[in-house]
């Protein structure tokens, strides 16, 4: 009875100082996820100790991830993917290859084990879609053609990080020989490929599947279920648990029940993802930040993910022409939960020091404050029929 | 990581199998609780043994009881409960005393501890507005006079449900001297007096304080902030973490926004909720009915149960004259959730055993199976012009 009083309070003090951070930040016009999570940093252990980690508001904090994870992909349409064509295509693997590489790099001038660089690799990969759209639509170049371009390459970011996320969760259980590896990234891919196309195959055949049963009235619950199986079966087969999470969304995106899905869930994740940034926040060690070489970590991890991602989507989008390449490269740049997600996957199997995962967050924190203010004089340069 | 697997496999599990349990109630035309209660016996501990108890599930379980009653007391009008007028509110108070005072009784038979009897006591009392209003529903009687009594009596009682559990939590952590007993009674009615006066008097003033704030469009968030809260609260001051989100609950449901409230509540309820009953019947250790002694409880309690609870609602309706009392009589016998939670609040504080648990728990399967099917003839003699 005690403890449970202690766990809602955990939970009603982590939900009420997130939504006083979203407020703060989205009053002064800069992305709610950052005030959750510096909401987080304030009452958790770091400052003032009112929240606790602990077994459940870490598995609040989880579901929030694995949430989140599913309505990314509820919105991401595999029809869109396989329309945008060879920009967005070119975007988003340049995009992804020139950070991967140089998260890579650090990772061995750092002398991290092999599953440590490949973590860092991936935690500098994907674009944020919440973030970048917001900007974009912001700046009004959502539905211009590099806006297009910029949504589509995302998109496919997030897919091509799930790729590499699973491979680098599968190489910290599994292990790093040669056999193993190949073993993981086919298991991988497999694994993604099977879900969609039996998946989406399914539900084209069957379009009442999610909503024939009579215990629910929408695609909301039968989503659910699919969720947390994938979840599961992505986590028991040594993927991360936000890849079957990811492909649930997939699948039942694609459903024709898809809006009703999306409004019914967003409540549910509305719920979930503060406990989840709150905790990202909870579990940053401030006194990392008393060293100097953590300072300079940040330094070089934060250039390192602005002009890698810069570099690889402006190269990928040239053919647009420089002013659009410019525009695409920028607004690729912010990052977002995938990332810091990625970094909690490496800091819970030992892949990374506290160090090296405040490091990742911060990295997401700057990139996504400080790169939209800069997107508007992009836009009226390349496209100035725009806005 | 695995352990995150073990997890979500378990929610999926018990998810996945509560809705099964659901959809083959709902089809027999059977209420989809006992259908989720009897999935979870089947694939708990007592059968299958593929969901386990754990920290993590029991605080699935745990946040689906606040939610649930959250979502009762959304839907319970303070200015309902002052208009029924006094026959719903001889009913209720008639319908509550004698099942109480006969719960009481047989705790005392059983020589109980004092806080055992009044969790007995507390156990049988409240009527199940989810069921009965279906039934009614169902039968076409729910705008009749009966009907509005039976539902004014059903809410009422809900009310006095709360302020008895609050005494019985009360007197299983505080202690059971007269003094104690006092002050834990003053501390349940003055919590829910206050909260209900202040919450509703400060929500009429400022009508936009659920829905200024930026963090949400509805006043969802809000709400469960405050859910959190006052349930945090009320489990703190050593009552029931249920008393407290019923409150909530009943506070931003006199607010203007209930409408989107409700809306957006019922995607998370129904995600939540499956789990604490599928909990519910996890927790059922089917040996008990081994026991000659058990099967002769549970006829009793559920005999007294029904006979209680319809000459006590029977006693608070006859000037409606006999057929009309007779029908709200025995509209007022299906029993539901907070039974149950009752039940399980009991059986976490030590002053049920399982056995006792379990007969809770059946009786309320038995009433609200039993009940339904035999209204619509009462309906037929008391209220001619419905149905």
């Amino acid at each position: 009875m005690e403890h449970l009083a202690d766990v809602l309070f955990d939970l009603f003090v982590l939900l009420l100082a997130t939504k006083v951070g979203d407020e703060l930040f989205k009053r002064l016009g800069q992305p709610a996820m950052v005030g959750e999570i510096l909401a987080g940093v304030i009452v958790g252990p770091a400052v003032l100790g009112w929240y606790s980690i602990t077994a459940e508001t870490a598995l609040f904090a989880q579901i929030g991830a694995v949430l989140l994870l599913f309505e990314v992909g509820v919105r991401t349409r595999v029809g869109d993917l396989l329309r945008v064509g060879p920009t967005a295509i070119a975007v988003a693997t340049l995009g992804v290859a020139l950070p991967f590489a140089g998260g890579y790099l650090v990772g061995v001038l750092l002398d991290l084990p092999l599953e440590g660089r490949v973590f860092l690799a991936a935690a500098l990969t994907a674009t944020s879609v919440a973030i970048t759209s917001r900007a974009l639509n912001q700046a009004g170049a959502l539905g211009s053609l590099s806006g297009r371009v910029v949504l589509g390459a995302a998109v496919i970011d997030d897919v091509l990080a799930m790729l590499i996320v699973g491979v680098a969760v599968g190489m910290a259980t599994g292990g790093v020989e040669g056999g193993t590896l190949l073993l993981t990234v086919g298991l991988a891919a497999a694994f993604i490929v099977i879900v969609v196309v039996a998946g989406t195959g399914l539900l084209r055949r069957h379009r009442s599947l999610l909503t024939e049963p009579r215990f629910a009235e929408t695609p909301f619950l039968p989503g659910m279920i699919l969720m947390l199986g994938l979840a599961a079966i992505s986590a028991a087969i040594g993927l991360a648990s936000i890849i079957g999470a990811f492909l649930a969304g997939m699948v039942v995106g694609e459903s024709a029940e898809r809006d009703a899905l999306e409004k019914e869930t967003a409540p549910v994740a509305a719920f979930f993802t503060p406990f989840f940034f709150g905790f990202v926040g909870a579990q940053i060690d401030l006194s990392v930040f008393g060293s100097p070489q953590t300072i300079v970590l940040l330094a070089g991890v934060t250039v390192l993910a602005v002009v890698g991602k810069f570099l690889g989507a402006f190269l990928g989008a040239i053919r647009l022409g420089r002013s659009r390449a410019a525009l695409v490269g920028w607004a690729m740049v912010p990052r977002g939960e995938v990332e810091i997600i990625v970094a909690g996957l490496a800091l819970t199997s030992g892949a990374f020091g506290s160090d090296l995962y405040v490091v990742v967050v911060a990295m997401v924190l700057i990139t996504s404050l400080v790169v939209p203010p800069l997107l508007p004089a992009l836009v009226r340069r390349a496209e100035p029929e725009a806005g």
